[in-house]
């Protein structure tokens, strides 16, 4: 991550400041505020705002006059059974201000989330800095043998030197010619950017209500989403477990280690449980159903 | 407007308490934190939480490190041509939480704006309080009798006497019937409200960004928006105006104050700047057009 | 359901009605549009238009440049498999229009459901009709003693002929005093009908995509809504049934009839098949997700 | 625009189908239906679906039980209204589905209209084709002047041909890795993808509500927006045309040719009209906002 000698001085100004405030405020996450957490080779994720606590989602989902909260406990229940009944509209009661660096390949991703508030860095308006991302050699893998949109086994080490070689010299070279472009040619800007691949970085504010921030979460933290946003993923993961504690954990329990049992396979829960010896052959599942469901209701078991 | 003893109690609570933070924080507007301000007989407005302020909004304009903030002069110069050109996404940088007590039937025109965020009280599940709307005799009025979906003049006194003397009796009766229901009866809560009227109070948290914020007073503070709204309308443009001084001043002059005249009237506008003497016949616009523009652009000519 | 001559006409004009195409057409629906679909007392849902089809999800899903359909069998499973995985935004290309006739109280639940286009009768504008829900008898019912928000056991035959005496005196009564405060008062009509109950009837146009409509069903047609909208999520999954049947296939199975086992309810479930003896007590599981899980794991067991 | 021989295929099949349907059918849209039209080099634009017609705006706002148009002159008097006050629900009872082939540059843009549905192309899970923007020499242009994101003159015709040349060369080599990253290394799709500029083509399936769409249009045909996309806002405002005469007749007059007078711009167009003289300096306008305002009132007027 780099950070220029000016955007440092506007850091030091921010963390400076001090206000009082009645609003509901989160000390733990005070603490992070401002601070960008790094994220791939030259990118970064910081908390610039928020509003609300655990105690704001239990206030909406209550209408209370006043906080709303009861014990510590009941707080605690009430939004685990807001999370288990995906009661999710108190979530959109709190929310999140991020201000990200990130490939555009990973913002094309991003941006998929329509429910949030978005201003990104203009290219059009703005020179593209010289900064694009280069995976570590440990991150260049394989396109997947079984799967379609994903990775496989790592290169090796050979092979990753070569591939980040072409890699550099096409970037670099590209950027080279964004300048030759708009310094000797003169191009507008809108139409210089043209050749400046998708590996190069851009920035935006990113500005979310925690419901739709914890769905965007559960699909990029997943181990089936692409390595480069689920690096962004599980930076922001780190913030909301120190912002809502309680809805993170719900979320945990009630989402991110939950597994959902369709018609079919509830029917085959039920004959195991009740002794019956059932396999792929005579469950009634696609074969691909059949090792998904058994790969975790019986994760060691390799029949 | 009725508080409960309860009520007032978690007022006290919330008004006593104070935080050191970190985030923008607005003066003007943490003074009227959490206090209701009364709209129509039973109601109110309160603000509960808000995100950012005028300098987020420039910040967000130019994805800026730090707070993104030069000159004072520069950032209005900066909000006022983002207003006037309709580049509105910086504005939904900044946030407001409202707790609202309103009559069902304003809660039925507001819940139109679809992109807010919304908890109501639910009379599934608790019991509605013996508390409706009644207008103050000047606010009833006739049918308008040029515009099918307004009012016109007032109500003489005996009429309006007459007319609320029969919508409180119907009113108390109806309640009187759904305690019935409930107590006597044991009716469930879900369907012994059907004998409620949507004059009824009811209650949300609703949470907006500022620009659908904006663009819901536009359309309710608008002298065409019917009366009881208004009146929550204006409560929160007070609001507004404390909290983003320059946005507002901005709303006020590139939306609120603003005509737009459209493509046939501009030629009409054009030919009498030109000297021309253009009336409705000569203009080209339908009688109704002609008048809506010179209503605005002479308007104590009635020609 | 009580339709006007006027009604009748117009409806007689619209089936007789026929042109040709070469978008994706549905004969299945094609034979239900327009006809109205009795719900309640005096509503309906009827299908005025729509959009897609099955195929129209493949295509989506495949970008391609024709049908993008392949054999039945692969079409079929791929739409399983994006319904298993969530990869919903196929399903958003295809769209319903429905025109509504429900009882207010119904319409206000209905409208939480923001991500739809709809267009409701003002009351503002028209006077309305003297139309309101009366319950069946058999659908009067106790409030629960367990569930704050639910109905328990039917009430008694004279009780319930008791309640419904009440609810329809207050409804004539309110109306008649609508009419007055109308005709002879000359009362706008948007002050009028603040007299009028949430049980009176009103219309509109919703229109919606196949994604949103889905959850919609979900929310709606599960045993805790409320009985008076799941009439209407009934009859529009019958729509939705002749419209997509794969989709409704795969939604059945994965969403309708699936249960979602939580983390912790993961790990009891992987340990009674290994055949330990596990108990709500040694569960680790809260009392309530317990009897939640085995209620679903083993119906018949009342351990 | 290059269509590959499988792609012809598909397109003579969808061509050559033909329904019977009951819904409201646009023989003029039925004519363009699934046939490309060619935007940029090898970018197009082609309608794949549509749902509703002028007559289903006019249903919509009047909650009708037939078609609910009556005249075609009341008709298109009603449209005209609604657009005159922006009263624009009734527009979101159309929708229209593109399959759109475009530079990813343009589709960057193109995506920040969030409320809309859209399925891409996955470069995670599928090749990209050898696929770039070139523009043509008469639209590369240098950097403007005074408007820090437009373009000014066009490139003379040496430095156009140089420009061409650099953007070609480092489009193909960059293709060139990519394919070596791919076949030769086996490095996986979602990483090579990385080495692809912005100018690439990628496709997709976009459908959006005609609300929606006319703001879409409204922006991207506007002067200033960027040439590239202006070429897909026109090609698919001609298809509104051809779709919803009467909505697109009331959009350029009420949108497209109309012009904002704030609230002091209007108090200079009264003294004007009284006869005073008004110039930049008694104006009260920035002289900004006096040169835009006097553009359009007084176009040939230069003082």
């Amino acid at each position: 991550m780099s950070v220029s000698a000016d955007d440092l001085q506007e850091l030091q100004a921010q963390l400076a400041e001090r206000s009082i405030t009645r609003r509901p405020t989160v000390p733990a996450l005070e603490e992070q505020l401002f601070q960008p957490i790094p994220c791939l080779d030259h990118g970064f994720v910081r908390v610039v705002d928020y509003m609300g606590d655990d105690a704001a989602v239990v206030q909406a989902a209550r209408v209370s006059y006043g906080k709303g909260t009861r014990s510590a406990n009941d707080d605690r229940g009430l939004i685990r059974y807001l999370l288990r009944h995906r009661h999710t509209t108190p979530l959109e009661m709190c929310e999140l201000k991020l201000h990200v660096k990130l490939p555009i390949f990973v913002a094309r991703q991003w941006i998929r989330h329509r429910t949030a508030n978005v201003n990104e860095h203009s290219a059009r308006y703005s020179i593209m800095d010289r900064e694009f991302y280069l995976p570590r050699p440990e991150d260049l893998a394989r396109q997947s043998a079984n799967n379609k949109q994903g990775r496989g086994e790592t290169l090796d080490a050979e092979t990753a030197e070569h591939v980040l070689r072409l890699l550099r010299r096409d970037h670099e070279q590209s950027y080279d010619t964004y300048e030759k472009l708009i310094d000797d040619a003169g191009l507008a800007r809108e139409l210089a950017r043209m050749n400046l691949s998708v590996g190069f970085y851009t920035q935006w504010y990113w500005k979310v209500d925690l419901h739709n921030l914890l769905h965007f979460l559960a699909l990029r933290i997943d181990p089936h989403a692409q390595y480069e946003i689920r690096v962004y993923g599980e930076a922001i993961a780190n913030v909301v477990k120190a912002w809502v504690p309680h809805c993170w954990e719900a979320f945990q329990d009630y989402r991110l280690d939950a597994f959902t049992l369709s018609g079919p396979m509830l029917a085959v829960v039920r004959r195991l449980l009740a002794g019956e010896d059932v396999g792929a052959a005579n469950s009634g599942l696609s074969k691909r159903e059949w090792t998904e469901m058994m790969g975790v209701l019986r994760p060691g078991d390799t029949r």
